[in-house]
């Protein structure tokens, strides 16, 4: 039982899961999707402001531990996030995460918030912003070859962006895509299940592929990728994991988030150091261009980018003020005195 | 309300600042120091097993906010920590922290706490851990300048590892000094006020500096360290910021936690880079020699390492396993089937 009740600079709103489900119903998916699709194009916007690292990583053989820092001089944010690929036997997540938004002028945590669900979420969103700038126009078919954890969020997210009606679904595990199709029934999508990458890609304008095996291997072949594609390569992002066959890669455009990122985890691990990439967020900002040509395969080479979740906490914190989706945590010591620690634990054992 | 309770998957233990205190009252705050302080020498002494990187920092101009990650290959932990000497002026902490235990194999957290508390406890118990190896034998006098947040902690670990008996104090703000007193009042410490820096280093064989501001200060002067002594310097933590004026470091024999992370942050950035230090934890494992002579002057330049918070989270993780110190928190999404976290999404909304 608390002895002395927590001050009020003690106390850090905390969405928990349940918490970040409610919000994300409320808002609905689809609407979510969009707001922080808009936040992120806002902070790609102003990408100079950042404080940009590549994230701080520690592996090990069963998987990765990432923590993923950024700030813009006001606000300060970080993700921890985790990928272990056999986590799944055991009933857990590959990836799991939280995050902390922070006042950069006291240091002080503003929220923490579960990130498992709120990363799918804008994980999908950079995704469709992206295809926005970069997929060919009217397009209207999307391949999703990876029908995990990651599936159901990438096609809602490119109805709500980028007017996707079509999603052709693969996965070597069929119960995966059933699973999708279950879930995606009634959201007013066509979903089409299929036999193989090769048939999921037939008549797609836009292919995602969103795979978890933690190694080089080769989801799309170069004959399987037509001219005029954009690919949305999310699965491959950490070292020794791609999901493209080197040779897509040389005859796209590419697009990656933070460089020095990308060209140590992304599918540009497999090209030179200095092949020429673009940057996404100078085609959003209006600074570069985008796709040019209608015969042009494009390719998003999308890792995952601090400043992504950084946009995702604004915008948790943001509507948080509006909804009762958090519990006040007692997190910081709040002593009477600021240098009067000791006497708060003092006078708690009083 | 929580439509569909958490699963046993999604709970990580948080211990809250209530939590903390009632775990350091319930055990002693001497003993938790002890504790504490066989923790970390058991981790220094498997120095090698870790992962070490110097923590990474983001710096305004008001203060920074860093993470300090390391693993041991079984467990990995992290700490959000901040420094932000303004802060006292609107009742906010200068540092306050929380922290991460988690699970190599899976990723997953096993402990979110509080550290704010933990950190003062652990710094404390460091100083008192390289003190033990360091301070002239028989040292029962020790000299606190700086009578902040540290102060009282550093007292309590040096009288309940390393024998001291008295503390003389001083602070540029006697309100701060009286404080401290108050507090240490029934400790069985003999606290000694003093007016000046000078007056309270006379007779002492361990001397202290523990101060906030953000700046390159000379808290003692070469005058006022006679040989023999012991400084333990804790308050020089970040680029900028240092307390002991340079002559002091060239006729010391010096020791620190991390070279790469002390050239950086500690006293030792006023020396050339390549200037000669010794490893506290190769003391403490037997593998380099502590103080050699009675006539030295030893200085620990000590600005908190990773593996300290790694072994203070260790200890509060295996505290609570006897306690009921800490909530389950839902911070980890838990679908029935991993793949399925839409799913989860949609049965919430049901």
């Amino acid at each position: 039982m608390p002895l002395i009740p927590p001050g009020p600079l003690s106390l850090v709103p905390f969405v928990s899961v349940q918490h970040m489900m409610q919000l994300v119903n409320a808002t609905g998916v689809e609407r979510m999707l969009a707001d922080l699709a808009a936040y992120i194009e806002e902070d790609f916007r102003r990408w100079d402001r950042f404080d940009k690292t590549p994230r701080v990583a520690s592996h090990s053989s069963d998987g990765v531990i990432e923590l993923m820092p950024t700030s813009d001089g006001d606000i300060y944010a970080f993700k921890y996030v985790n990928g272990h690929p056999k986590n799944t036997r055991a009933g857990r997540q590959t990836v799991t995460a939280f995050g902390v938004l922070s006042d950069v002028a006291t240091g002080y945590p503003l929220l923490l918030t579960e990130m498992t669900l709120l990363t799918a979420l804008r994980t999908a969103a950079t995704s469709a912003v992206a295809a926005k700038y970069l997929a060919p126009a009217g397009s209207r078919v999307m391949a999703i070859i990876g029908n995990g954890a990651q599936c159901e969020f990438q096609a809602l997210a490119f109805k709500a962006i980028c007017g996707i009606d079509t999603v052709r679904l693969y996965d070597i595990d069929p119960t995966a895509t059933a699973k999708a199709l279950q879930n995606l029934r009634g959201s007013g999508l066509t979903v089409v299940p299929c036999a193989s990458a090769e048939q999921a890609v037939e008549g797609s304008q836009v292919v995602t592929t969103c795979t978890a095996d933690k190694q080089y291997a080769t989801i799309l072949t170069d004959n399987m990728v037509g001219a005029g594609i954009h690919l949305n390569a999310i699965g491959g992002d950490c070292p020794g994991k791609t999901e493209l066959h080197r040779d897509i890669l040389l005859r796209s455009v590419i697009f990656v988030e933070y460089p020095p990122q990308t060209r140590i985890e992304g599918e540009i691990q497999q090209l030179p150091e200095d092949y020429p990439v673009a940057e996404l967020w100078q085609v959003v900002a209006g600074m570069a261009a985008g796709r040019t040509d209608r015969r042009q395969t494009t390719l998003f080479d999308s890792v995952g980018f601090a400043i992504e979740d950084f946009s995702a906490l604004r915008y948790v914190h943001d509507r948080i003020k509006e909804t009762a989706d958090y519990t006040p945590l007692d997190l910081l010591a709040d002593p009477d005195e600021p240098r009067d620690l000791y006497g708060m634990l003092l006078r708690a054992a009083a």
